[in-house]
């Protein structure tokens, strides 16, 4: 450990007293007392594929702490604390990271319990944060996998554009959406969108059990989406999106959709089959096999 | 997420299958029900800084996996759960990385329950692993900051040359050492020693709110150290030991040594002192100024 290093901690410690009952930064681990079964998510960032170099450190840090928070409000749960892992160059302002990746956790009232700092040529920043259910859903934790042949596909935002236009620094974890889903019997599955609907979309319908049959018509496009450019492929495939993918039972959609408290609507975009497979709908309204994939960071 | 990313995953989950009442690989997050307190660590390791390009991927690993077990070592809890992000390059062999990783975990009984991968420059593997109290030890987690004055210091085994030698890739973290650690009342604190004894013993004395007098000429000298070397900088600088650093009550140390249950002898290498500052015995016994520090990944 380096004497920058141990400044920092020093910093952090400062920034990041422990709450009550728990131990923060400094020892070998944190220590928490959950109050029934936790959901944990590790998510890492780096330099060159999810940011570049010239990005402010500020919103990159919140952008890492912000994509391991949507994991938490993919399965409807409140974070209770995360810890995070920084492989930083000199030429980064670390401390500025971590205020950004700070006040992105204090925001959703997730303490920040410890972590590790390294010296490294990219910058490189994993977050892990972790989340318990929430006592108002019956401490309900929702997966991928509890989707039904015969629901409906639907998502809590539009999509598409969020690279292009710097969006992607800028995610909002669906916290208060992910948590109000959970609390709903007609909501069988849940997850959030990173690589894309078409790809995720076929996750959710795999781990459901499920053959999967896309609208791209009714999937709502985002307005970050140029307006001359193949709009239904960007909102499709763009990728790092952050908004919540849900399979709903589909008597209790009406109800769903009028209780639904947030300003922004819900939008069907799908069905889960009983039949395996992967289709859209063409213009035609005609069945035929989803070719287009999810956004893949390795090209 | 690309095709080489889902089916790495698509490995890891069947060589990883979810104990029963756990949720694995292939969701938004894990998801495990605790039975008590909860200790958690990340730790990253970085290629050119933690190990080289020309070190065998599955010792790489290794290494990241039994890094952050020792955290959970040095609170005396047993582990009970693991997730990665990977970050890594295409020259590197991902499933090799990860078979090195799994061995290492599976040997100490902690389940691979999930992670990240991303392509990346240079790999960095980011462990992040928890565990709860022994119910041997009452379910018992010892922090750094449990020290007294006049405690001894003492260490579970030899220290220096883990670099030059190569041991560094092949850590054995100290988990049936800390459990019992634990379940000894005369044991007041705890702490892994990865950067250096003479920087982590700080650590722990700083914790504790007391003073430091360090003994080098009984700090047991590793049989990598070269012999015509400065052995006692070697044994008290050169990090990545992952032997455990502990606080022992004095009156309770004889009956602790004679109960010790381990191959590897326990050795005094110094006290916890009421008045402030660290110092260390010169060969004439005199009292003077710890100028030594511990190990600089940053250098």
């Amino acid at each position: 450990m380096s004497l920058d290093e141990l400044a920092l901690i020093r910093a952090l410690q400062a920034a990041h007293p422990a709450p009550p009952g728990m131990l923060g930064i400094g020892d070998d681990c944190c220590v928490w007392q959950p109050q029934g079964a936790v959901c944990l998510s590790t998510d890492a960032i780096v330099e060159g594929r999810h940011f570049t170099a010239a990005d402010p450190p500020s919103l990159v840090g919140r952008k890492a702490a912000a994509a391991a928070l949507s994991d938490i409000a993919a399965m409807g749960a409140l974070p209770t604390g995360a810890v995070v892992a920084l492989c930083c160059p000199g030429r980064w302002d670390a401390l500025a990271i971590m205020e950004g990746l700070g006040a992105e956790l204090a925001r959703h009232r997730c303490p920040l319990l410890g972590g590790d700092t390294t010296a490294s040529d990219r910058l490189v920043i994993a977050v892990t944060v972790w989340g318990e259910g929430d006592p108002e859903a019956k401490r309900r934790l929702v997966t991928r996998h509890g989707g039904r042949p015969g629901d409906l596909l639907v998502v809590t935002g539009p999509l598409g554009g969020s690279l292009r236009s710097g969006r992607h620094l800028r995610p909002e974890p669906r916290l208060a959406e992910g948590r109000w889903l959970a609390r709903q019997a007609a909501v069988h599955a849940m997850m959030d969108l990173s690589d894309g609907l078409a790809g995720d979309a076929r996750k959710l319908a795999e781990a459901s059990g499920c053959g999967l049959l896309l609208l791209p018509e009714q999937v709502p496009v985002h307005e970050d989406v140029p307006p001359l450019s193949d709009t239904v492929t960007a909102a499709l495939c763009d990728g790092e999106d952050y908004e919540l993918l849900v399979a709903v039972e589909p008597g209790m959609w009406p109800t769903l959709q009028l209780a639904w408290p947030f300003a922004q609507p819900l939008s069907v975009v799908g069905w889960l089959l009983a039949e395996p497979g992967a289709w859209m709908e063409d213009r035609q309204r005609r069945r035929v096999p989803l070719t287009l994939r999810g956004y893949e960071h390795r090209d």
